[in-house]
């Protein structure tokens, strides 16, 4: 029997997440159910977004099922005690320094992208960003009186950027494994023309590259990333990123395909044990309407099988199901066009359980 | 008299910089142009990217225009000495704190964008970035023995991301004022979720706004921004955000016209003094081959005319000699499409010439 921690979060957090729970039941496996509370539902039922109870249920889990935190509503509390909070809590504390975000566009869904369909039918890139370190977590950080600087004596914020050695060296292991179970190419992407930090990022990828020599290697400075992301998305394979240029590129990529909505992600720890959520977020806007799509959460519950709990037969039959109920011309109100079928939340999972 | 220094540079620089000065030549103004090396070309004539005598003649002239830096060749120079130091260092020298980056869509170029032709037709957006702060050139920086972190005692590259109150300010009062001239809404880009810097740089936004109640201001993280271009980028009126987000969205939402051959740039101090460059880069694949495209050059040369020269008719006859080549149908390769007369930089610099 394996632990899975379900935590629905904030939004259509708890609507998404009830289909994908649908689906794994479907399946009967060989697994045990704990929900908990995160995000900003944590903090109004016990006063922090993500409580002991709830991290000591993920630490204790095999894999962490998670929905999306966040609302607009809690915009005024102290970042301390904010919803997101919950998430870079859950990455540090468990140690989930590799990101994965898939970049596909559906064939059937290629109008939805805002590119011409010949620049994204068939786009499958795959984003590997470190999760872990960068200026998200670089101490110190903080506010104080600049002593140096254009404006000495005036009020600053600050943060720090770094990255070790060893941090370099187990994402771009990662990075370069990825890509010999897929094209073979890898492109690291750095600021390394302006940023220490990326310098050494540079250097620590070109020396992993010599254990990887099947692996086609090109960095890209982040600025050119972005401007090729949208010029030929399909030029890239696997992108190798730090924290923050990361966190804006596999956005990018994501709103590329247009179906965000379909978009799964998972954030590995060393041993495989993983963080496994949609790469949209909660969408408080449509919160409780009940016409949330609901894949891209099922698809993270594949990918958990797949990745943390070595069950691929069972994740198949899952990305096969979503294959179907999108051949069958389902679809939910973000991905619905002149032609398909419009359906809500339930009846999509339902349709995905039906065809499982 | 006022005096131009014209920085030509390296890859295409000198060749889309004699289209520009030829257009400059024709309009007959009371300027006196003086030549000087920058980046590679500087470094390979005095054995530094931005020689003393270069940055004397910026410091004296009224405006700078700048053409292109940076090679391939020049990758194994240590940092110091490769070409980008020279914008970095003119920048830094010269207080460039305010770079407008504007991502214009012409009617006639619709076509030549990654994005449908709905999504982008009459696209005008600008794009405000602060340009001499930032972790471009916060200090400390370097690589040291970490001491705290995931791995103490292993190597680490680090950076110090830092703004000011006063930098915050001075750049916000440019952007609202920019907006105040434009449909009045700016979005202000910062990842103040995560970063200290960012919520000061919130804070500091939000109060500022007081002082221009005619314009419209909303924040946004950078990850949503890099979505929300891709998505619906007539959504954006000015976008301001720090030099870091900047690089990247600004390029972003250059590559998103489709045309950045055509799209000119500027870099202010607080006098209105600035260096004015194309939004492309140096592209050195294509050098020497007389098929750059130098419109981009020629409407910084006319945005230069207009910001520090207060020339504003004279930058009007430039933009519509510009409208008037593409109405014509004349086009260089990185513009060309079936049905449009191809021409080399010269000829379309001979055209802008002759249609003024
Ligand atoms: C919510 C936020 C802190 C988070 C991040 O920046 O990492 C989110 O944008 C993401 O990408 O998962
Ligand atoms: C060349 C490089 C240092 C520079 C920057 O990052 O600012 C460039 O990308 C730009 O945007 O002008």
């Amino acid at each position: 029997m394996k632990k899975i921690a379900v935590l629905p979060g904030d939004g259509i957090g708890p609507e998404i997440m009830a289909e994908a729970v649908k689906v794994l039941q479907a399946l009967d496996l060989p697994l045990t159910l704990e929900w908990a509370d995160v995000g900003g539902k944590a903090y109004e039922t016990s006063g922090h977004p993500l409580p002991p109870a709830t991290l000591k249920l993920a630490q204790e889990a095999d894999a962490v099922l998670f929905g999306a935190v966040g609302d607009w509503k809690y915009d005024k509390l102290e970042r301390a005690l904010r919803p997101e909070q919950a998430i870079l809590g859950l990455r540090k504390a468990l140690g989930l320094f590799a990101n994965f975000r898939p970049a596909i566009c559906y064939e059937q869904l290629t109008h939805a992208s805002s590119l011409k369909p010949e620049l994204v039918a068939g786009l499958d890139i795959l984003i590997i960003r470190e999760l872990t370190g960068d200026i998200y977590f670089g101490q110190p950080r903080g506010r104080r009186t600049a002593v140096d600087g254009h404006f000495p004596g005036s009020e600053e914020g600050f943060d720090t950027m770094r990255y070790s050695r060893p941090e370099i060296e187990r994402i771009a292991h990662v990075a370069f494994q990825a890509a010999q179970k897929r094209n073979k190419r890898l492109t690291s992407v750095d600021k390394a023309n302006v940023l220490e930090t990326s310098q050494l990022w540079k250097d620590v990828v070109t020396e992993v590259h010599a254990q990887y020599p099947d692996v086609a290697l090109d960095h890209m400075y982040v600025d050119n990333a972005a401007m090729q992301l949208v010029k030929a998305p399909k030029k890239f394979d696997v992108v190798v990123t730090g924290n923050m240029f990361g966190d804006i590129l596999s956005d990018e990529a994501a709103m590329l395909t247009g179906s965000i909505g379909m978009l799964p992600s998972a954030s590995l720890d060393a041993n495989n044990k993983g963080l496994y959520e949609p790469s949209h977020g909660s969408a408080p806007d449509i919160a409780g309407q009940g016409i949330a799509n609901p894949l891209a959460t099922i698809l993270s519950a594949a990918m958990m099988l797949k990745f943390s709990l070595n069950l691929p037969d069972a994740a198949a039959r899952i990305e096969a199901a979503v294959e179907s109920v999108l051949a069958q011309g389902l679809r939910t109100a973000d991905i619905w066009s002149e032609g398909t079928s419009k359906v809500s939340t339930i009846e999509m999972g339902d349709a995905v359980v039906k065809a499982i």
